[in-house]
């Protein structure tokens, strides 16, 4: 876009500069009704281009800069379906899987047996310590160059256990267009996922656009081994951020520098995200995707292993932040790129 | 920029689209002789034009699509001046000054007792512990928001021991102009600095034109504290990251998740970078600030205690890195805004 720009300045088109100084600098850049066409007309709606149109209205109380125009996005159950179970930790597993053949140890020891007997309950039950060891196993060990061309010939062939689609089209439609519509306003728009940063960015960039240097998530620790023609940087299985709960706000700082003016989560992991993002000065916007729609997703919230929602949602009212129903407020889900079905009123 | 090009985009201009499609697509955007008017004519600048000319030419073997385009550039050293000390140093040896009135017990401490004495040399020879125990107590124990404010208080007046000069006055004149035409030129500029990156943030982005969430530094690490109405960010004093060094490569992995195609230092500190930068496939651009101008600025490489350059100067031929000297290859070394005097040839 802005290679675009710079052309059309170095033409020297004095006419184009001339039309645009006549344009109606107040108004929103792009607020056309169908920038949004996947949500339906109500209040989640509204909130969110009203909210838009204050900011990026210049002389209104409520502007803010372009530089300024900070938006953080969770991943997992608010841009991609994470039911039965998050993406990330179903690649774990088919890690475990494919591994196995060079680990015979693991047909006796835990939590590598639950995964090969396909045991999820107790691998779930087992906890943090398990998914750990895990997660070393399956993410660590290998070079970065390596690790990136393992996610992304897994993701190309990955598919829903429920639904039989591909993870990849388990993104919702509506999201993808409030990224769009907010990067047309001027918006940096950035993910900040509990998920491993180094699982998102190969595939993250193409599926919703936004570019790997605005992707945050947890990490493990890394190093470097210098070589004069073929060097390299390790993954090491040590913990090095958690990207989640009270790790998102110290996540933003640490990666944007800047607060968030608005903030689009799901779970009570994207709760201190939300509130360091509306608690800031000046007009801000936070909101909540609630999954009540089991016809064409998933419905869950308080009791769920995954994504869930139970303290964000009692403190959503008094907090000011906006609960989406995606029975009610979408009225498509995915992007259903086979078919193009009519999306459900 | 990009507001305004989606407002060409919206006001439906056709006419600017006609005549950009008739516009030669092949020739890098701006490459005019004046972008870089402070780059005396030479090897220097030739590699500069030469390397943006190639990787922005469309149907090159060497052309490198925009959002690939990523340069770093050191700070300290490469975009402003390091010596006497790192201003960095300065302002922690200001805090203590500042906050002694409030620890009596520092006139009987070290490394505090050596600061208050004004005895730099003792300092620089007590080592890494003292620095370290400098910097958390200046540092850390308080919000994000009060840090910024005493750096941003602090940088309004602070000077050059040995020029007098405003510190952000001795940024160099050349590297603006190349961050300009660097990002005019499609690219996403990063700062990877040794540095800290709260440190940076508060004037960096007005000083350079490069945003918060383009700096890249070394950090402490940092704790969320939870509240309805006035949440905050606590600076604890412990360290999270070292980006110097080997510590480069990792943070440019964490920080971007991309390999930048071209990196400018000026110290042994950024010998992993330009390796992991230059050893990369494609066209790749590697560059040494050389600081042999003791009339303008300061000379000092193998031997100085503040960006010592000794290794990364003895491998830049082998290496094809390109070492800029300042004497020749820079016409002015300042903005110099009192008076604007002519630059020197």
């Amino acid at each position: 876009m802005d290679e675009w720009l710079v052309r059309v300045r170095s033409a020297g088109l004095a006419i184009a500069v001339a039309l645009l100084a006549a344009a109606p600098f107040s108004a929103p850049a792009i607020a056309t009704p169908d920038a949004l066409q996947s949500w339906n007309e109500g209040d989640a709606k509204r909130a969110i281009t009203d909210f838009v149109a204050a900011v990026t209205t210049e002389g209104s109380a409520d502007f803010v800069p372009p530089g300024e125009r900070i938006a953080t996005f969770d991943n997992d159950g608010t841009l991609w379906s994470e039911q039965p179970m998050y993406v990330q930790l179903a690649f774990a597993l088919d890690r475990v899987r494919a591994m196995a053949p060079d680990h015979p140890e693991w047909k006796d020891k835990e939590p590598f047996k639950s995964v090969l007997a396909n045991d999820i309950k107790s691998i779930a039950a087992s906890g943090q310590r398990s998914i750990a060891e895990i997660v070393a196993a399956t993410h660590a060990g290998m070079t970065t160059a390596e690790f990136e061309k393992i996610v992304t010939g897994w993701i190309a062939t990955a598919k829903n256990p429920k639904t039989g689609k591909l993870d990849e089209a388990m993104i919702f439609q509506p999201m993808l267009e409030l990224i769009a519509y907010l990067k047309a306003n001027g918006f940096d728009v950035f993910i900040v996922s509990g998920g491993g940063v180094e699982f998102m960015r190969p595939w993250a960039e193409r599926t919703y656009g936004i570019p790997a240097e605005n992707i945050i998530g947890s990490s493990i620790k890394m190093k470097y081994h210098s070589d004069a023609t073929n060097p390299t940087i390790v993954r090491l299985p040590e913990v090095d951020f958690v990207d989640d709960g009270a790790g998102k706000p110290v996540g933003i700082q640490k990666f944007i520098g800047k607060r968030p003016i608005a903030a689009f989560g799901n779970s009570d992991g994207d709760f201190e995200m939300l509130e360091w993002t509306t608690t800031g000065p000046g007009r801000r916007l936070g909101m909540i995707v609630h999954h009540d729609d089991a016809l064409r997703e998933f419905a869950y919230d308080r009791t769920s292993e995954f994504g869930r929602l139970d303290k964000a949602l009692n403190t959503a009212p008094q907090r000011g932040w906006n609960v989406v129903s995606m029975k009610n407020d979408w009225s498509r889900v995915f992007p259903d790129k086979e078919g193009q079905s009519a999306p459900r009123q």
